[in-house]
């Protein structure tokens, strides 16, 4: 852990990324591995187990096999050696049969595999809690009026409710994609020096179904040394999803800013609140959801420029990815906890949100009026009225109805009863209750078809 | 188009993404929302062929309306002014209902959606031919013995067609990937100002649903103004699969050095070839995949941090995207087209792979006899043998097989058969032949899938 | 020219790059080598005016050059074979000394230089206006008091000269860095097939150095062929003005919102303004240079990516950086122009930075009537008594002023005039005056270096 | 420490990035800042040594103050809180004067700008340590032929020393870029809570200037919270160094491969050699070089993009700084003590660049014997003559120069001693001995004055 951790990760998924399960999910490998090839007669079956009791991390010193990584370029060549060591310790015989026709790649891939299948379990979750609280507040704030900002200014009411349910509907997509690419993804490398399992004799493809078998993992149609799509692959689809996180984190940061006021991250003992400037209250989740929606992009970057490998085990490409890779789930993870649980304890003060709609003196209802006027009036006649009425509205400081119902031309066409109805934000919901009611009725579909097991 | 373009990019789907192919898909747009309105009763019906009859991009002045955008920041606003003035001209009742209820969004990302929707096309056929370019060399040298190389180095023999079947097996993917992300984001994009449909009234769903019809595209749940993670999917699929061409390309120019000859582009009048360098023959195709998979990475960042978009409509990220996306796409189509044509034509020097396996003097075979010597003389017997004869053929420049065979030690355990066997890569295969059919089978069970309309 | 140009790009450094200039840069060179060559002896004096006058792009066919660019991987062979054939229909003898000892990548390279130097130009230009509009600003408003936003929260006053200071602090610091970048980068590419002037015999200095001159270029120590940190340095400098444009647009877009209104880009015909949505004033410039800075960082990852190029030529990287770095240079160009043009008629509020420095009812003070209180009742006990104040007067919707005034232990401590000063925003601009007058000083003591032609 | 880390970084330069001595800079900045309070009587001169005593990073529990870092967004609020704690037991009346008048930006801020001057005082003693390998490689193979490679294909005989010293004229560049960066960059960060010091009244730049001398930083014009150039420079100037090292990794492992077998990474044991596979030697140091060029791009992208950031204080942007930039300078101080030290001991076989060079069997120098010839039969027929002889050879596999020596026509216009000189790979060294010593100049007028202490 470094001091930034607990600020930027969410422990429960950074865990799978620390230095002893890294080497924990190698030595899974490996057990996994001497296991299969007991089962399927490659390797005398007293082997296995002796092999297996050794594969535990705890059992290595996990500083000499990083320093002995830097001249043999990765952990795999150290990790197996001191694996050797030690089972020859107590089963010479077996000692021999480490690791038996794998290459590194085969373990530090399929080790790897076995950490994100881990962190990818607790990341759905997030995603569904994340998902719940979004519905809830769609449904909670389906008819309330809230200002829309398009290019950052005022434009027409819209409903808090519609623009949760506009964050729902993405991270729904998002939970979709992640299941289509971890299902895809998360498969066993296993191929051998390579890609052939030629040290296994025929036994390769029996070896490799068995030890898929142990791991849980799909075994694929090939290995997959040098194509690094399926990498690469999660780290897009974790990408999307910080976008989304760092799109909802943006928008409400700009509905906490002081002067707008509407809706806040919760306060808490030494969060946000500050009893010297009572005023303040830092957006801290939001800030952590930004930081990794400005992070991850440039990370991806380099997992597609890293798909460049060349042959049957490429250079540079490969060890661009053993870092970057965990950066975008822990990233990820950590934008997706932080921004849950703030959104879990969301204050919306939906007065202000009424009071917002006014601030333009009624000038974003205008172009309705408008519109409204020009059935009777003809359009340029009308568009004549109202703007002049609008410059009026805007130099008196006075609000537009004030100034249109002063006016005789509009009060004969356009009665009190009807300026109520245009001056009225929730005459400006139009289609959003049926749009968040389709959105709600997606996301259960989408949940009941998830929890019944569909893969 | 401009002069490089036909170098990086592909006709069949550049032309998708030229201004008149803009222009003429933002005026589909309008006139299929015309004739959504009018079926729908929302506008006369007398409206609709009046409005539909000025929507083609060649009775506009391109020049004038982009000189346009920039005051008012983007193509929408001077394209629907000019439509309703030249409507206006013949049918001033039905210029009044051009663009009706609809925001400039709607017309620029849908319009955007039907020039992506056709490049798909052109780009899934590409797959294919690409896919077929492949499965072909993964069946005609399935058994071709070819030296693998790991960290750029020689390690052991493998086969030609396990090289091609793994490059086949990742366009499998990215073909499957880039069904999935299409469906999910080539939809119809239609809010109004802010993402009610409120200028409808009540109708804004059944104009949705219409207008959807006309343009063969789904209509969502709701709309996405703000949610960029469909345009943001395209790009990372897009550069999934450009990272798979880079990698093809670089295997493919890494075969054809000088000092390797083992595989070549197709040469061709005033490609490659030099009369005055006859030795030199340029991988052109090759350049252009790496260079769209250097440049494809780098404008998918783009696409991801620009969906931190605020509110309901953003500033800058939205506007990021307009000439990103289209970049990525022509990118990627060239890269395919470019690859595709010159796999297709593509030479293969079995008899240089079969020298080259020759270039360390058996040294490749070394850890394999040791292995079997392993099991007559125990591991490190079999070990110091094996490298002693290993070093005497490194400096006497000797086969190391002539180095073993004087060695009467191998000799009584390895006879010339045995040796024969060892020295023989066509022994290396391992499950390489598995391997290539499964890829194959699924390619097969891949393409009877989509040609059958599932999806 | 496409559609999107006007709308991101600046004509005036746009057109440096288009294709005709491009061509005719490339042109520029050949004629230059000619001239050289002649001058030195090389080829006949007589063959150079026969060059020199085909050296003019209209008398090319630019699509069909582009049309051969395809297989020869690049513009110059085609390019060449024109102008060859053209000296040739006048001067057969000439002919043969077209392109004499050059190779492809020189004048692919050193045309872009030219390309580039003339952009420079421009773009220095365009950096010195951008910093005159701020050095008026800061000088304007330097004790103008406005409340500082940190976290997106209001925290303290400061001056909005400070803020105004800030962005021309950083913009001079851009201006001395491409000084230093342009003199480094911008010098002539001329080496031969692979850098060794080796047709050239024992005259390739000569001509180099003869060539330098003609073109206004330095020479180098050696070819650059495949180190491209030149290149790669121009995009990085850029693309650090283009962080700070976007920088700055940034706080013009959050000050310009509706709720703050403090600042605004000028409104103008077809600009912003909207008849119908009178309340309405779309940041356009902003959102060009928001749109660049989230472009560019892509792009320059890109060229960095792009640096690793193999050997004497590269396979891919090269070709990567022919649309990229131009695209670099004309999205900075464009945030550029478009933000110093709004910035020249920029529209500034007093009165609502006034208002809006109210809105927290004087709880940005409260800091600061705690610090003046604890030395009369020591800390915790002024912390005691201000925190109560400042909940009262959230609770009560009253001004934190009113709320301690009317608390006896308070006025004992503090009279009116204390806390006159402590409420007066004017109180806060501390140490901003001196820093303006640094920031001024060193700007006009930068631009009299510039000018006086120092480097 | 990850287990990764010693693979990619260097340990001299990583150590600064490590959490204690992220701690400890944060801690010298407070204790500097106390001192510069007591000497200009801004705080009570016994105040200082009780803070100074209490500022050292062994007395804090690393682990609570990041845990608390989470809710308020950054180390240090609970670093200020532990530090004021401290001193508070042995001090209270200093405890007071804690960090007085700054800001948490100020700390994290100089923080980060003491680590990276150490840091940079290494990257530049390891940039002098890297040129003189390349110099020393310049001056030793200066007139050594080996074959220049473009496209990845043998072009004409260079000199393997002028590769050398293109590699050192880059260094060369990048070393007095980074000078200036750091000269630039490396400055106090002092503003207080909005930049103003209007906490310390009217001694703020007092303050800032005793600050400045105590920690040896320039204080600059003014505080540069959300200007983040100054370290987005730092991330591009190494970048910029990280794609060079980039490069020359990409060259050595080129010439590193089975089958051109010229220049190798030093074996070691443990290190690349193997004992079962005796002809594998894997380029570990280049594997190393080129993942950081792979990761850094994106890296840098994310700096970019970073600089975006909100009014007085970023949100999100800031933050996204935090982990990036460290691993900008660990990942590129790691490639460069990597590969300086595989080219210390870098193993050149010239016998082996000699034989490569006969690889086309004289086809290499077709173009030269061409131009030869046509002095004397003329441009076309000698082409034709070449052309064909070229032909014959590649079909026969014989050498040119056997084929054209049978060629009565050839024989009587090139006699044995002109084929000798055109058929020897000396006589294409061209300008580049005199390029070499221009190099070998500029650098050592560059060492001469980096000690002289200019700059």
């Amino acid at each position: 852990m470094t001091l930034l951790d607990p600020l930027f990760r969410w422990e429960t998924v950074d865990r799978f990324f620390s230095d002893p399960v890294r080497l924990q999910c190698m030595l899974d490998f490996e057990a996994a591995l001497a296991r299969a090839e007991a089962s399927t007669g490659v390797i005398p079956a007293s082997a296995a187990p002796a092999i297996v009791a050794k594969c535990r991390a705890e059992l290595f010193d996990a500083t000499a096999i990083a320093q002995a990584a830097t001249p043999s370029g990765g952990l795999a060549i150290p990790l197996v050696k001191a694996l050797t060591a030690l089972v020859s310790k107590d089963s010479p015989d077996a000692a021999k049969y480490v690791h038996w026709g794998a290459t590194s790649q085969d373990v530090i891939d399929t080790g790897f595999v076995l950490q994100a299948s881990a962190a990818s379990v607790a990341i759905t979750l997030g995603l569904e809690q994340l998902a719940g609280e979004l519905a809830g507040l769609a449904r909670k704030y389906r008819s309330t009026s809230v200002v829309a900002r398009t290019w950052m200014q005022h434009a027409l009411p819209t409903s808090f409710g519609l623009i949760a349910a506009g964050w729902l509907d993405a991270v729904d997509r998002h939970a979709e994609r992640f299941q289509e690419t971890t299902r895809r993804s998360l498969v066993l490398q296993f191929g051998g020096a390579v890609g052939t399992l030629a040290a296994l004799g025929d036994r390769g493809l029996d070896v490799a179904k068995a030890l898929g078998a142990e791991l849980h993992l799909p075994v694929p149609d090939l290995p997959w040394h040098s194509h690094r799509d399926r990498m690469a692959e999660l780290a897009t689809t974790l990408a999307l999803l910080t976008g989304t996180l760092g799109k909802i984190a943006r928008d409400v940061s700009l509905h906490m800013q002081t002067e707008v006021g509407e809706i806040f991250e919760p306060a808490g003992e030494g969060r946000g609140g500050s009893s010297t400037m009572p005023h303040k209250r830092n957006p801290v989740a939001c800030a952590v959801a930004l930081a990794a929606a400005t992070r991850v992009p440039g990370l991806v970057s380099t997992m597609l420029s890293a798909m460049v490998q060349e042959n049957e085990r490429g250079l540079g490409g490969w060890h661009a990815e053993w870092e970057t890779l965990p950066d975008i789930f822990q990233l990820t993870a950590g934008a997706l906890h932080h921004l849950a649980e703030a959104l879990h304890g969301l204050e919306i003060d939906t007065a202000r949100m009424a009071q917002n709609l006014e601030l333009t003196h009624g000038l974003i209802f205008a172009e309705a009026v408008q519109m409204a006027l020009a059935t009777a009036l003809g359009r340029l006649p009308a568009h004549d009225v109202v703007q002049s009425a609008a410059k009026r509205a805007l130099a008196e400081k006075r609000s537009l109805r004030e100034v249109l119902t002063a006016d005789p031309q509009v009060a004969k066409h356009l009665p009190p009863a009807d300026l109520d109805r245009l001056f009225d934000p929730r005459q400006y919901l139009g289609a959003s209750q049926a749009m968040i009611d389709h959105v709600l009725d997606s996301h259960a579909a989408r949940l009941k078809t998830s929890s019944s097991g569909g893969d």
